[in-house]
């Protein structure tokens, strides 16, 4: 058997070896259909050991400061005997100026830490792939020993969506500014929130920070709680003042006990390991249609037709699917 | 053949006879196999005679003067020789106070008019379905005459998203009031707005909605183009005023000759027929994968070893994509 073999991986995974992580972590990345076999036979043997770490999504637009917030908040973690691994969902995107690429410069106090792991951005892809990817990381690192696992985007899209999707606690971090319209950030994102952060109080800046503050409480408190036990706390603070990220840190280990201690963050990853099967088999299901000589045969003719208005679009599905039918019963 | 045979229901349709169009629209929306499959030969049927309207969607929120506002505008396109039908998406919903039901008594008025045909809300049921039913009908209004369909749905939610995705035009309804925040309007339905229309601008609100018009307008001077052609127009206007649904309505008049010179409404409806057959196809895959008994046979136990973090997402959908397939090769 090859040292890169699932098992002998899988055992230096278990034994924290960062190398044996890094390399389970390129095996998952990879698109080849063998080493995507290989990956998902790793993935079952450490599913039992994952599963114990808290796991925080964080999002902002470019510019608010992420990854020095990051990188602080991890050190204090660290300092509270946590082990710490950071990664990323950034979608390529043909709109520029969201990429988080060169965390792993940027963070290199962190990532020089033994107790923390900081993954750079992957290549990037469609949204479902890197939210796969970025999901299943999370399970080497929780088997590898990390006990909090960061998830990092920029707050330009969907991608906080996804990382919503596979997080116990989402924290927003916004810059001090005039309301989140001049911020894009979408109304959607701050009703995600568990924890909302304006970063950057201090200088000049202080004073707008604190009125982002008032006002995010106040527009916060109009909204509808999604816990009825947790009212989401929006901090102002500086990420260099470590008395801030204390107090950042503190409202996360709150709410992971308030949650934990209700069974919400339990119900929250059933709901998105329930979630995550169904869009597996959502994209399953495309593949193999896609794949199907059947369907291949009349797929650029009918989706002319339908493009042009000569063939209703239900129509030609229903025609489709019964290639995709017929081809699966060998009779296509 | 009995009455309400497709070929002849069709010929009713096509010669105009509300009757028809109320009988074929009853076919539409009935979810029994066999009268889908009638209302499919229908649809085919039907599609090369119609294409011709103006696809004009509306939304707002409840209490923005939906109702008013649409058949104002109704009656004044019908004055300018146009024939119009009002559909309404109204997904049913737990979060009460979106419903639209009703509209037929409220818009009176419109519905007597030998010109206009206005349907009452189907009964709810999933976004998804709602919005085929929708889009279904529109196709029959259109070959029965209708050339101004009128798609409004209430702005709560993703049915606006649903309705900008069949519709040649979105033109978005507010109230005067302090930015969408307060009308708990989604950012992202102004950046899908053609034309946005502040209403009530009269009385004691006058003076609010032309302050809400100027905010709007300089919010949405910031915004990306969605068109190069085309600057969305911000209009403060009330209707029980004609001259305000006059403007109003020479701004559809406007989009319409701009967008349709250029080949961007055409384009739009290439657009949204492809992702129509796309979300039909994933549709129909989706319950060809649940009706499967080797699917059926496996999936409670999964579900549940995948919400318990026993099996992980992937490997639960593998093994019920096999299933799948096994099934329908004959070998389930």
């Amino acid at each position: 058997m090859s040292a890169a073999a699932p098992d002998a991986l899988a055992d230096g995974v278990l034994a924290g070896s960062r190398r044996a992580l890094a390399r389970a972590i390129t095996l998952i990345e990879s698109t080849l259909p063998d080493h995507r076999a290989r990956a998902s036979a790793l993935l079952d043997r450490l599913l039992p050991h994952a599963g114990r770490a808290t796991r925080l999504g964080i999002s902002g637009v470019p510019g608010v400061g992420k990854s020095t917030f990051v990188e602080a908040l991890g050190c204090r973690a660290i300092q509270d005997g946590r082990r710490v691994a950071v990664l990323a969902v950034d979608p390529s995107s043909p709109v520029a100026g969201g990429s988080i690429l060169g965390d792993k410069t940027r963070m290199a106090g962190l990532a020089r830490d033994a107790a923390a792991f900081v993954r750079p951005t992957p290549s990037g892809g469609a949204l479902g792939g890197v939210a796969r990817r970025t999901q299943e990381t999370m399970i080497l690192c929780e088997a590898a020993g990390y006990d909090l696992i960061v998830v990092e985007t920029v707050g330009v899209g969907q991608s906080e969506v996804a990382v919503a999707g596979m997080v116990d606690l989402f924290l927003l971090l916004l810059a001090p500014g005039a309301g989140d319209e001049l911020q894009g950030i979408k109304k959607g994102i701050v009703e995600m929130a568990d924890i909302v952060v304006v970063n950057k109080a201090d200088g000049d800046l202080l004073a707008a920070a604190q009125r982002a503050e008032a006002d995010y409480r106040s527009a916060l408190s109009l909204l509808r709680r999604t816990h009825p036990d947790w009212t989401v706390p929006v901090l102002a603070l500086s990420s260099f003042d470590p008395a801030g990220i204390g107090r950042a840190w503190a409202e996360i280990a709150a709410f992971h006990r308030v949650m934990a201690g209700n069974g919400a963050i339990a119900a929250r990853r059933a709901r998105q390991a329930r979630a995550w099967m169904w869009s597996e088999i959502g994209d399953g299901l495309m593949a193999h249609f896609r794949a199907s000589p059947g369907v291949a045969e009349q797929l650029a003719d009918l989706e002319n037709r339908v493009e042009s208005g000569l063939t209703a679009p239900a129509t030609a599905a229903r025609m489709l699917l019964d290639a995709f039918l017929d081809t699966a019963r060998g009779r296509g």
